[in-house]
């Protein structure tokens, strides 16, 4: 960071018993570049307040709402006020308040599905074009070194031409149907999606962060296994990347047991690698002619993208906040330098973008739709302001 | 066994340098419940010869082709001929040389795909009735205690209703495409299909077997990555079962680096299990509510099934050869019980049949034309003289 | 914690390019407990002030020594100063920090091994009971909540009476004997032993921590593989328990390859436990008649202690600097208890204290002295004061 | 082998319900190179004729004892007696077994550990030597393929000067103290050891199989956990190798939920390799500086003797039975060589001698000797007529 101090940052989300709002607080916490200081934590206010206390925040930075606070906040002198802003609602607020705050000129880090509308996104790729914000989308994923280190490899050309991916998500967290109050199979907040929503985007953004592929067309063969339920908890995918790439990509929320194990399997003509979510300091190489390569996070051998993403030596494991902090640790760096006036680095420039979340919202809808209609969909798409 | 003899049997194929035959003759051996005594190793008489030497049989037990043999054979006195052929020629030949032998009353294990094309399986299947001979499909991964587990679980309910399978059988040996010399690949010795032919059946083969479910309907997607070859080399699909069952069953043999990658993972609403026949001791089951659970083979806690097929004490690694040698030992139990009068056992019924074949040649042809039509295809399917 | 403020702490040790400062530093950060406010970062005030810059603190609590810093922290104002020191400097500065820091009324997380001699370490522990403040010692190992698990298990009876413990710590940092210009290796810094005091200290309390067992004997076999080390690289050691249990100790720093691979199988006659820091959200459980069980992390199925050391759910890896933060937390709410005049929870008290640090330097001197003198030592010892 | 027959065996030991008869049965049976064809089964008549039934045996060639089944099988015509014997007894009867037939110019395969004493092990290479018979003994875990990789490597330099190995054999079947009426724990039959003796001496020639290094000098942990047992049940050894090479060796039958978990860790100071019998088709090897690899059985980049021992494809797992029949296989090979009046060919010289026999009998009492004097033990030993 370019700057001698710290970025200010606030949350709109993140109340009591939010897990991924405290997650994210852990991460912009973890580099110690970033602090948080304002706050609208629920759209209840007590409880938006009780969480503000808890935080050690000023009470005059916890506000009662979000306009409130985009409101506030860019009303500061400042050397006071935020300088970014972190969404971890439901879905179905991310867009709004996305719009306030970027249109208050303050930076945005978003968590996803980006919104519940492709119109809705692409308002927000115009918007941060038009404002010249900063913004991030927290498929934190694509935040773990050897995810990166697996980008590296597949842009060296070490697979050859690629063939055939694997990518799943299963999770069993829903398979018990009796416990339907949550916000994620509610259509109202999660959108028209429920397991394409919330994971498939990572999924599907995993593929094209290593490989750097598009999709070309899909076919989504979509399932609600818990009764009643409105939105599917379980996707099984047929997908056709451009330059020749196919595969399966397949989601649930029904596979008892599992607990967030996404992976990717990504076959060339010369190589191919493995990468496992929950054992993520590995990274798999195989070949067709010599032994099996595991790469191991912290070592030398590693690229500079890797190390990059890197906190502690090789063999002491990092995990899940780590990666998610590395998209906050980058944010801070193209922040600070935007403050100091400076080009950032390249390699902070390294999270996904409003583009990236654009994607991600057409990819659910044409699943679903492919789902629905048993039909082959066609996935080209170009996202508005292209970055 | 209830004879005071081995088992004769005599093989057609496994000539040099053929993997499979090799396979069965060891299976066969493992045991000591059958004895090799004659053979028609390979169309070419020389080859034939030089492997019945080898194999040190008789000179005149060693013919020069399966046709001769039969006939030979089945003219020898009773206590001197062969009680069983084993057929592990190129898939062309199952047929004319299974019909030569079941019409002359001798008993079959026949490697698999059983046929190229549904009419001769279905025609196998009225002359296996109709002469009243056993005969085994070499169906081997069901041979795996731990699989024998698994199928025990399910009829017990330990999984509940069933929801969700993937299966896979990904391998690489057909990565580089340069070297399309073997038969697998061509169309008048394989069949319609590689990958689904060879491998496909399995995973088919090996759901059913676990869950006792049959195919409703199926989409698959099939590609020749390959340049140059007519018949697939990768095939991903969505199948959906009876009773509500759907998912994933995805055979490739461009998956560089993948070996012999055969996996299930079938879900329930209750629990799941996970089975890889790389490592194939251990059967892991997984539940919403408590610890996963690893379940290994020569334990006293397993299932009766899965002690039949067991040899040696838990920690003592069996492999791909015991898992097939279990279909052997059990139909040389199955003969050896019809040769001395009795009824077989029923755990010695736990072989692949006739009428599993022809579901595998059923699902080859199906499987081919969905993916070549792009789209779904109806699986109902009744084998005729159904066992 | 019991007060609206951030817990503030400084820091000895931990400048550019010191890796454990580092940890320390994101450790205390996750929870948002603890404050970073001021430090004496290096022995060399060019340094120490370089990086109080790039930590954003005012000029005047970075310190050029850790002198001035006790002193002058010591006067400032209630609401100022810090109530917590972290020591993170070379095995030789904990004591005179420590001392220096106690004796000023501030609370202290320090480094392990606690010092280099055994009497400096029992100083310590009547110092923090003259002064009546807040010592914790970081074998951050405790700190995940797979080994809390492990503990609660042992401590239930699961594993009936203990006989056989296996605790490792291999690893190669140290296999390249061209490069000792590191303190480790330096008896001024290190103190009389490298592999054990670095590691076996972490492995000797692992097994305490889990069991509530401490050593009555010991046998070790040193050993320095790098050519012209002063100190041993390798260490092999029989070890015999309080009621009866025995096994093996062992820590290495020339493993080739191996990273920091601490794990600990331990055998009741009832089951047994396995657990693995690389892989540390799972705990192995095995049994004389049943199924492995894999317990993972987060589950609702999991002990107290295991849930509060717990941050995020199952499947979403937490790793070596969550397990550093739980120490971190625990610290944070004793001196927050403290601080707001009442007592700490229960769980929030299970941090290593001055007196494990003292059985640490014990157990260092008295390995090192049975494998100089290849015999067998009395392990018998209580630290003065015991909590 | 050069000759056009099988080699005929006669088996002593292998009685109803003996497992490790059947193992070599087993073995014998596997690649069709041998043919059981003689036995005294039994010290017990009617059961040495109940398996003589049960094998298909005829009844002339199934005797009451060894000591006539030597005479008997000795005095048959060149074309009908037995080339080889088996030794499946308990090792007391080791001994005058093998000295009978050695006496009757007849080959032996020998179980281990050989003998009961260190003389009668010394008086078997005399005899062998005498007689000049092919002598095997059954360290069946240097059959493994990957097993006979690792001894590659290290002979080609790959992990440069050995430094450290750690060696282990954890059991758990003897574990439940109630259960003790089995040969291995009565020192009448097994001798002085139970676990050194059974378990030990395979970890012992594991170590020396593959790095061709000897033992120095040796300290024993020695414990017996079950009560009222004569012999050890659990040995932690500290182990000092010629050429500088030091480490621990570990075997434990009260291992609670182990099932038979040899494994062996081998530090160089270039690279690593490590291996596990109950993952035996995967070879580890690290480095300082690189990635992991993983070796898998049955690929063409493995060296020739790894491929000699292996049958199948890779990905097909293969298991004990076949590292167990790789020695079998090689004995085999050896006595057709001799019978064809040919020199063998030079691989099929790998398995274990009676001077390795020796080896492993002497280590078994300087091991115990070793745990009950509480002191270090000199290991130089050389066995006579060394081959």
């Amino acid at each position: 960071m370019d700057i001698d101090r710290k970025i200010r940052y606030g949350m709109v989300g993140g109340g009591p018993g939010a897990f991924i709002g405290e997650v994210h607080r852990m991460a912009a916490a973890l580099d110690g570049k970033m602090k948080l200081v304002a706050g609208a934590f629920s759209s209840k206010p007590e409880k938006s307040r009780k969480m503000g206390k808890k935080l050690h925040l000023k009470k005059n930075r916890v506000y009662d709402s979000y306009e409130v606070m985009a409101e506030k906040e860019a009303s500061l002198p400042a050397d006071e006020r935020i300088d970014a802003v972190s969404i971890t609602t439901p879905n179905h607020m991310h867009y709004p308040v996305a719009k306030a705050f970027i249109e208050a000129g303050i930076h945005v880090i978003c968590d996803k599905p980006m919104t519940n509308t492709i119109e809705e996104a692409e308002e927000l790729c115009r918007l941060v074009d038009k404002h010249n914000v900063v913004f991030a989308l927290t498929h934190n994923y694509t935040g773990y070194p050897m995810v990166k280190e697996a980008k590296k490899m597949v842009a060296d050309g070490k697979l050859g031409t690629l063939r055939k991916v694997v990518v799943e998500y299963p999770q069993g967290w829903l398979s018990d149907t009796g416990d339907d109050e949550i916000w994620r199979l509610d259509p109202e907040k999660a959108g028209i999606s429920s397991a394409v929503g919330d994971i498939g985007t990572h999924a599907e953004n995993l593929v094209a962060y290593i490989t750097g592929l598009h999709l070309k067309e899909l076919y989504a063969d979509i399932h609600s296994f818990g009764e009643g339920r409105e939105l599917e908890d379980d996707a099984s995918m047929l997908v056709h990347y451009e330059d020749g790439l196919r595969g399966i990509l397949y989601v649930s929320q029904i596979s008892v047991g599992d607990e967030n194990d996404l992976n990717i399997r990504l076959y060339g003509d010369k190589a191919a690698l493995e990468w496992y979510q929950e054992d993520p300091n590995y990274l798999h190489v195989k070949y067709p002619d010599g032994p099996e390569e595991i790469y191991k996070r912290g070592n030398p051998y590693l690229s500079k993208a890797a190390e990059a993403g890197n906190r502690i030596p090789p063999g002491h494991p990092e995990g899940f906040i780590e990666a998610f902090a590395n998209i906050y640790s980058n944010v801070a760096d193209v922040i600070g330098a935007r403050l100091g006036g400076r080009e950032p680095e390249a390699l902070s420039l390294d999270f996904p973008t409003v583009q990236d979340g654009a994607r991600g919202v057409h990819f659910i809808h044409k699943a679903i739709e492919s789902g629905k209609n048993r039909s082959w969909v066609d996935m080209s798409y170009e996202p508005p302001v292209s970055s």
